[in-house]
């Protein structure tokens, strides 16, 4: 690829949901998770591991936690959980004599960086490899059940679902704001009324958007989203259930780990 | 660039933290966060800001933040402060006449991956395009002296920092643990000590990482790190400074945002 087709590989990705029944070759799959892992990390501490959930069993195993999202099971996909591991690091440390101390917010945000980044690193290697992903926003949202599933030790925490393999078809690239709408020059400037208004107009105008609003009975897009798709109750609860869980496996996780 | 051209730039690719005098044109950079914004977010959200700090006024003003790291004034270094933001989808929920439901941790986690993942695509592209990025971790320890100096509003979080420019030099890529230690098939494995040991052995015998154990006094690496580098009080000190941060800026923004 020369630089215009890079640049047109990056403008056109999209989301693969679907995937056909050609099998994500192993070694493939380890080498694009080689690649990823150099990605740039906290000072080289490369605080994520990945579970490979290859079988049937483990997949549909995995498929109530993601509410039964078809990605888990399509095809031959293969789901990749994505976790933040401050156990390797906090072991690691427990055998040179010292204490990690990372039972807090700041350990847990390198953590979450640190995974998020290599994460889409391997996101964009698959793409340029030809296969299709689907990140699945359920893993936050029921991290209790995925540890169970696979019986991640405390100090672990999913944080993306990345479901992989090669795509079924060939979906259109989403439509994104304005960049003018993300980018602040020198100091954040709030924004006008009418220039928000602007900025959203393409996905207002969107057909599959102007549908959701008409089956949900809204009277415009920013409901849709605020009272269907993602509602405070749904966003309360939630956060409940994940407090509770980072609680207990990060910043309550008790003794210094030992070999097991 | 074809596929072993690719694998070898993801393969050797290293952090740069000193740059030319070179200007970072507006417009190549301006399109390649354009091109970066195609990269997956949470229902299409894209719950994040990028504050552009060019001139070197502007870029002096956040350095103390930084703790005066040289990367932030180095030749003509772009700093990119990539923010969670959940006051510009707000403000558009509030203009259809609903209530966004975000002042709660998964709203919050939301933007943290939205940002993370927009920036690290970002990070690929510049250096795709000869660019050279260097992350700097100081961003959630002081992130509200780096709002202050932004002018961030109440749900604009501050959560990386990217300083970007032309290399002035081509520094080698960081050795990372063998990939069989990040990847866990089915189930989380836990490591046997001596497992971990080997793991971290490439680590241990590199000759700067063991003038850092000599320098600091410490016997080994791992000592290093918890206690020089990365030290509970350190950790713990920069949790609460984050945790009444994000309480006041996300938690208890308080109302509803309106036009400014």
């Amino acid at each position: 690829m020369d630089q215009i087709e890079l640049q047109q590989f990056f403008a056109t990705r999209a989301t693969v949901r679907s995937y056909s029944e050609r099998e994500v070759e192993p070694q493939k799959l380890r080498r694009l998770l080689s690649l990823a892992a150099q990605a740039p990390t906290t000072g080289n501490m490369q605080l994520y591991s990945v579970i490979v959930s290859r079988s049937r069993a483990e997949r549909e195993a995995l498929a109530p936690a993601h509410f039964g999202q078809g990605q888990v099971t399509s095809g031959a996909a293969v789901v990749l959980t994505f976790c933040v591991d401050l156990n390797r690091y906090s072991r690691w440390v427990a055998l040179g004599g010292a204490d990690a101390g990372f039972d807090n917010l700041q350990a847990l945000m390198y953590g979450v960086l640190d995974c998020a980044i290599f994460a889409q690193q391997f996101n964009t290697l698959a793409e340029l490899h030809g296969l299709g992903c689907c990140y699945l926003g359920t893993t936050l949202f029921n991290a209790p059940q995925i540890a169970d599933v696979l019986k991640l030790p405390p100090r672990v925490v999913p944080l993306l679902t990345l479901t992989v393999g090669y795509p079924a078809s060939a979906p259109a690239p989403s439509d994104r704001l304005p960049i003018g709408a993300i980018i602040h020059k020198g100091q954040y400037a709030d924004y006008a009324d009418a220039y928000l208004r602007a900025a959203y107009a393409d996905h207002e105008a969107d057909p599959a958007n102007r549908a959701f609003v008409a089956e949900n009975g809204k009277e415009n897009l920013a409901q849709v989203y605020a009272q269907v798709r993602y509602p405070r109750a749904m966003n309360e609860q939630f956060s409940t259930v994940l407090r509770d869980f980072l609680d207990r496996a990060v910043f309550n996780a008790g003794e210094q780990p030992q070999e097991q």
